[in-house]
């Protein structure tokens, strides 16, 4: 495993940011072992992430697994935190409500910053199911703090 | 996919439910795309659940993906509400604190039911990272709400 | 204290609607002690709820006391999900996130529901600080749920 | 309103930990109104705060508001932290359940930290309802961030 760059160079492209995003993801197995992908992610904290679908990662009545859901919020509410943040960032916290079974081909993940301090920032994030004709229903809905990591006294996601 | 019985029966002895809680997890092709294995399982609700950190579950700083942590939460969670709740449950909402990287050989997620109502139990949890040597490190907490499920609105973990 | 009439009549006008809410609130005694108004209620579930940041209201810095925005943040939520739900709802939880310290003359609370079931309904909130010059400055946000009451189980707000 | 002492002397007694704490509870204007008594605060964080039932506490169903409960939760969990990271801190969130409506003559919040870092402790709180006959019933449990107050950047409870 290559070790991604950790931090964000200044006054970077948002060409830049978007490519730190995916060599971050890239860099993470597990991530890459759900098949997830950087859709977008802007300097103000913007990300989308998407998820196929695919058998490997349903519970046992089909639907996608709440874990594969809190997955998805847990990573994109780091990604939106952390890009407002410098970098370095860990998830300290989230909450999520599941609001229906997502059963469609793809996830998509949403989050944003809601408000952004010294040394953390509150995200929140919209969980998509999208459907086989394109449509998106919004099977999930999180909030969390990204803390930014002087020391590695927090778990990183 | 072999669909998992669904319900517990009337009188299930301690070794039956923990043989249902093992075929439900059998059954979740998620649960078996990461290695996690149902260690214990009451009557009462009390769970432990537990995943070997391998590889592929990692990020990239080498720590369990917060996902992984979510993961092991939310289905301990799930298990400790649902088994009170009669079998058929979902996973409503829940929160999860993070509180130290898990860096060991193995991660522990031990659940029991705080309330259990008519339709619903809150449940908290808590997720121990496994040293080498054997020692146990709390690295988070979970709290959350299983609903029994009438219907397919909410999101099954 | 006069028993609030408890369910939306079918078809009320959104006139009735933010009546019926005024009359359950000034049916609250803890509403009344704190001074809450309820400002705005529409039959979609959208609440403003205020608060005049009287001294008794605050804690040893001068701030409001974060009960108080929790009580906001709580209580507009619950009118959320009330409304959509047909009146007779409980919260059954929330998770909040303050931001910054409230100082100003006001607290404002706007909340909406975000998914709607049969007998239940996820809400979210801003809580905003209104300044001396009017600006709003956002002080927290909460997520929830807010379930319908069929019996007497549940905690209500 | 007096200025309350803002941090804890080191190596101060447990009787003076109290004493700390009970000024701090006395400097809060809302506390006051509440009518909120710290009943034990102890070095390690745990905290007992008691809060009779009184008539202005209620809702229109004539049970605590979910605002006093959520209160109660807010300030023990501060509390709890507060200790442990030396005095001056400030809730960052926190998520509460509601298990079941409190129509007893008091309310006991008991929080005590799960885990304490340099600079935020994770505690964890069970609100119980004090019947007549003396009897506890849980009624809420809550877990929530306490930071630590470098700057006056968060919402202080």
């Amino acid at each position: 495993m290559t070790q991604a760059s950790q931090t964000i160079p200044a006054g970077a492209t948002e060409e830049a940011i978007l490519a730190f995003g995916r060599q971050v993801l890239a860099a993470q197995p597990f991530s890459v072992l759900l098949g997830a992908r950087l859709h977008a992610l802007s300097s103000s904290g913007v990300v989308e992430l998407r998820l196929p679908l695919t058998e490997k990662l349903l519970q046992q009545h089909g639907f996608a697994h709440g874990g594969v859901v809190s997955y998805m919020a847990d990573n994109a509410l780091t990604y939106a935190g952390g890009i407002v943040l410098g970098g370095m960032a860990v998830t300290s916290e989230f909450k999520i409500n599941y609001l229906r079974p997502a059963t469609g081909k793809c996830l998509i993940a949403r989050a944003q910053p809601v408000h952004t301090g010294k040394s953390q920032a509150v995200c929140n994030c919209q969980v998509f199911d999208v459907q086989e004709n394109g449509a998106e229903k919004l099977c999930a809905v999180a909030q969390g703090t990204i803390a930014s990591l002087p020391s590695r006294e927090k778990s990183p996601s």
